[in-house]
Parts: structure tokens; sequence; C-alpha cells
């Protein structure tokens, strides 16, 4: 089929192509008869209005592009929910693509998002992402760019995060002061900057405490799942009998370590402590329930989306825009798997 | 920053218009020298195709829409992670939306698919859709459409499905051959097909193995939550005694039923056996452990994406597109909330 043209839509009703335009439009200066006579032919006609043409001309398209490493993360779906419901109240619509933790899609998927003319981009950063010229790109192309949760340090754009340094540190701290005197690390990947910053705060927590630190029961969970929590709980219970706490890298991962010391029969809190991290609904419904830091995922999102508009309303008026980054509150939820 | 046209490379080159495409589109009548120069500077000048203009030329935009009601449920984003990480081995990439559970956001959501001039869309409907317009304009556009899981049995489009009300059955079934003789269910919402017909294929094995149906113990979950499956779960055991067996919606919802069964001291499957739908991974995990019927997330999304590519294929030829309905299998997991 081919393209319906305001030509063909002027022609047919025997006025000029501006007429058909404004009617279009909703001008004030064309008849309402003319502009139902208009709609219903471009209606009838399928006409669908160029989008290049109508962002040349606008400058807007008011559609908002948004790169996350996965979806299924009820942590991201949280953050997503909260974007979505937001933009669509200020009248934008969010294409949401997802990287699969792949630097090479995520490439691509900027190409695709400048392409296709979105007004600003909101971004969580994949775990491989080590090469940032695409992000510098979009940074180029002056289309507004917000980082929130996995950001890098060396992009001068907003960010909206959580201080994973001191929500390690509390976590930590919270199983200390439960009674744990041997505490083990189920940790995240070795590259992203939270996954770090978690562990930083959990060895400052045990030197402040004077627990001395012990690489071997700190364990990397390389998808941060289910399974890596129920292996590594039975790697402590079979070949590291003294350790009496764990802090997991995330709730699944500390769901996978209580499934397993529940199936072997090892007392949660009473032999060992667990806590985990970001508050998923799962942690307060499984049994024990699970102790947790709580991570504003719904408040991210709403906030990461606010910078946006904000500059998106900047750069068009042509404003110097200011960046920010904004460190959102997190806190420990006690539960039935620790002691305290 | 104003864009950088094909143009520009151009004059800054001294060579033509014609052979600056050319070179971008790896054409083997430019040099490898030229193609060299103009990629550098392309790149230089952060040069961006016009995406309108590139589909005008290929008709292609090597991107395909995909719509969902809710990207938090587990079983859709199953679905997704198959049809993303499919497109992206035939090159395509994958714009999502979320409906959120609204028609008029659907509404918008199509308007602008069509407008960016995706190759195709993927879609479940929302619980809330019955005006079917925004769907038959896509049909009416020649953009190949297939519908999944959420369909209308309305649209002359292709479908890929399970057989809800067998499914239905032969989880009813299941309780029934466990020893249950009084059986509630705690249906989806009154409008989607699929929550229909599951209702009804719990109605059929009643009817089929001689046992009563009974309206007041058929609960409708509105939103398909925890919170409902445990609020039920109340009910039957405060005004309802004499029931011995549910089967839920979705896993979610009797997982519900079973944190409230555990907190009370109801012994599953003993006094109660519970059945759920989908096969969600945590269904697994929960104590006991939820026997559900396994509903195929990521085969539907590898399914409707091959259909979709299929169709995209057949209308770039101008050929006839053969419409189908796929029905995917489903199967009973026993696990330990049964005593089948």
């Amino acid at each position: 089929m081919g393209e319906v043209t305001l030509k063909q839509i002027a022609e047919e009703l025997g006025i000029s192509v501006t007429t058909v335009s404004k009617a279009l439009k909703n001008y004030a200066d064309v008849s309402p008869k003319t502009k139902t006579a208009v709609i219903n032919l471009a209606n009838k006609l399928n006409y669908q209005p160029n989008s290049f043409a109508v962002n040349l001309r606008t400058k807007e398209s008011k559609t908002i592009g948004l790169i996350i490493p996965e979806i299924v993360h009820h942590f991201f779906s949280n953050v997503v929910n909260a974007i979505i419901e937001k933009a669509e109240k200020k009248g934008y619509l969010v294409i949401i693509l997802q990287s699969n933790e792949s630097e090479e899609l995520e490439k691509k998927q900027i190409d695709l998002l400048l392409s296709k003319r979105v007004d600003g981009i909101l971004m969580s950063l994949s775990n491989n992402t080590k090469n940032l010229d695409h992000l510098k790109k979009v940074i180029e192309h002056n289309v507004p760019l917000v980082l929130f949760d996995k950001i890098s340090k060396l992009l001068d754009c907003s960010k909206v995060v959580i201080d994973d340094k001191s929500a390690g540190y509390d976590a930590t701290e919270h199983l200390i002061k439960s009674g744990c005197k041997k505490i083990a690390h189920f940790r995240g990947p070795l590259n992203p900057q939270g996954s770090i910053d978690r562990f930083l705060g959990y060895k400052k927590a045990l030197e402040d405490y004077n627990l001395k630190f012990d690489s071997s029961i700190v364990f990397t969970c390389e998808k941060v799942s289910f399974n890596e929590g129920y292996k590594f709980a039975k790697k402590i219970h079979t070949e590291h009998k003294d350790v009496d706490g764990i802090f997991a890298i995330t709730d699944l991962v500390g769901i996978g370590a209580v499934a397993y010391f529940n199936e072997v029969g090892v007392k949660i809190p009473k032999q060992i402590g667990i806590i985990g991290f970001s508050n998923w609904f799962m942690a307060s419904v499984i049994s024990p329930s699970l102790s947790t830091i709580d991570q504003p995922g719904f408040e991210m999102g709403k906030k990461s989306l606010k910078l946006l508009l904000k500059e998106i309303k900047a750069t068009k008026k042509g404003n110097q825009i200011q960046h920010q980054t904004v460190v959102l509150p997190t806190k420990v939820i006690k539960r039935n798997s620790t002691a305290f």
C-alpha cells in the first residue's frame, strides 16, 4: 500500500495542502466543516503523519528511550513501571530496549533511539559495558541522558543512584549486631560499580567491628541467580561450617541460600543469619521471611524521569543544563532470617 | 546542534552525494579508500541517517514493535526474552511498550509504532481492550501483526496461544485425581478470553467427574495478585471449611494461598490441595512447592517472532499472507502441594 500524503488529501477535497495541514493540527483559521472533512478523509485513507517531518517541525517526538540490562529483574520492573506511569501523565511514550547485558546491543540501541529522534534517554548500564563512546555520542548529540542504578562516574550527565557502599555496610552491620561472628558474602560480578561498592561496604563493616576479612568466604555470583545462592550455601555448609552469617547481593540469591538451608535442616537464623538486598516482595513471602535492604526502585524511576523531563525542557529552550547526581536513601528491613 | 547531512559530508570531501550515500551502504563501485574517508568523516560529524528516508529506500526499518500488558509478570518476561534473543539474531531491534492494561494507551502505542515505521507488531492484548479499531488499522496498513497469549478471535491475523480451556480442565482433573471432592477456583478477571477459558475448563472437569459446580466458591482476582490469593484462601478457611482443593489462575495467586495456609497451620496437601498456573520458578522454590500447569512462555515468544518475520518477508515481496493460529501444548507439573 502506498503512503497517503497531505497532497492526496488536498487534491481529493480540492483544497490546499496548507489547509489540510492546518486542519489536522486544529488551527483556528480553518472552518469546522473543512476540519471535519479533512479528518474524515484522513482517517478513511489511513493517513499517518510522517514522523520525521513532524519532528523537524515541533522539534519534539514526545517519546523517551529507556535502556535497561534486564527486564525480568523485579527491581528494574519497578523502575520501568514508575517511568511509564509518570511519562504517560506528562504525555510521553516510552520505548523500552533490553540490552541483555551486552555492550554491543547497547550501542545498536543507542543508534536506534537517536535515529528515531527520541527526546531523551534513560539508561542503566549493562554489566559488560566498558567503552563509553556510544554514551558520549548521545551527549554530543545534545540529547538529554540520565543514568540510573548502574552508572559510570566517567560520564558527564545526571545520575540517580543509591549509596551501595553504605547499604552494603548496613547489611553487614545488621548481621554483626544480630550476633554473627563469621560472615560470608555472596557478591555480584566484578565489573559493575554497585556490586563493587556493596562488597567494599561489607569489608569496611567487618573492619570497623574487628572481624577478620577472609576472601575464601566471598563468592562471586556471575548471574546473580537463585541457583548460585543455593550452590554457595551448600559450599558454606560443607566447607565452612563456622560461617554464621551471609550477606547476599540480592534477595533472589538470598532466597536460593534459604532454600538450601531449609532443605538440609539448618535453622535460620539460629544457626545462620541471612540478609538479602533490594526488598523484592517474594523476600517477605518465603519462610523464614528474608531480612533485606530496601532499594527504592519506584522512587528511582520517578526521580530519573523527572530529571530527564527537566533537561528536555531546558534543551528545547536552549538553556544550559546543570547535571545532578541524586543519591536515594536505603534502609534495613528486619525480618525472620536474622536474629537481631 | 544542526543535523549533519549527506551533502555536508560530500562537500567536505569534494565528492558527490551519491558517492557518499553508496559508500555508507558499502556499494561495490566505491573504492575502499573513499569508503574509509566517508565513514570516518560521518563518524566524526556524528552523522545519523534520516530514519524515515532510510525506510523509504529500503522499505524496512529492521525494528519490531512489541506491546504487552505488563512487563513485571514473569510469564511475559519469558516471552520478551525469547523475542529479543531471536530478533537480535535476525538483525531486528525490538521496541517494547507496556500498555498497563489500558486500551487508551494501547491505541497511542499502535500509532507510535506505525509512525516509527516498524516492520511488524507483536502484541498481547490488555484485559480492558474491547474496541479493536486500532488493531484493524494495523492490518489495513498492511503491517504484519501477530497476537499471542491474550488475543481476540475477531481479528484476522496470526495468533500463538495455549488451549486455556483444556489446561484449566487438566489442572482441575489433577486435583480430582488427588482426591479433592470440593474444589474452589480463584479465577482471573471477567474479560480476557484466557481467564474465561480456564474457568470453563474447571467447570467442565467438575461436570465430567460428577462434582457439583458451586459459584459461591469461585472468586475473581481482579489484579491476579499474591494478596488476592491470600485473601480468598482466608475466606475459604473461614467460610467454606469443606473445600479441599483450589485451582488458582496463576502461580502468584496460588503462592498467596499457600502463604495463608502455612500461616494458620492448615496442612497442604493433606487438608487442602492447591494447583497454580504458568510454572513460574518461584512455584518450585516455596514450601511446599506448588503443583502447576506449565505455560511455555519462551516457546510462545519464539514462535510468535518466527511467524512475524515470515509475514514481514512475504509482505515485502508483495505475497499473499496465510494467517495461522498456533496452539502450544501445556502440561501438569506435579509438586508437593497436591497429593496425586
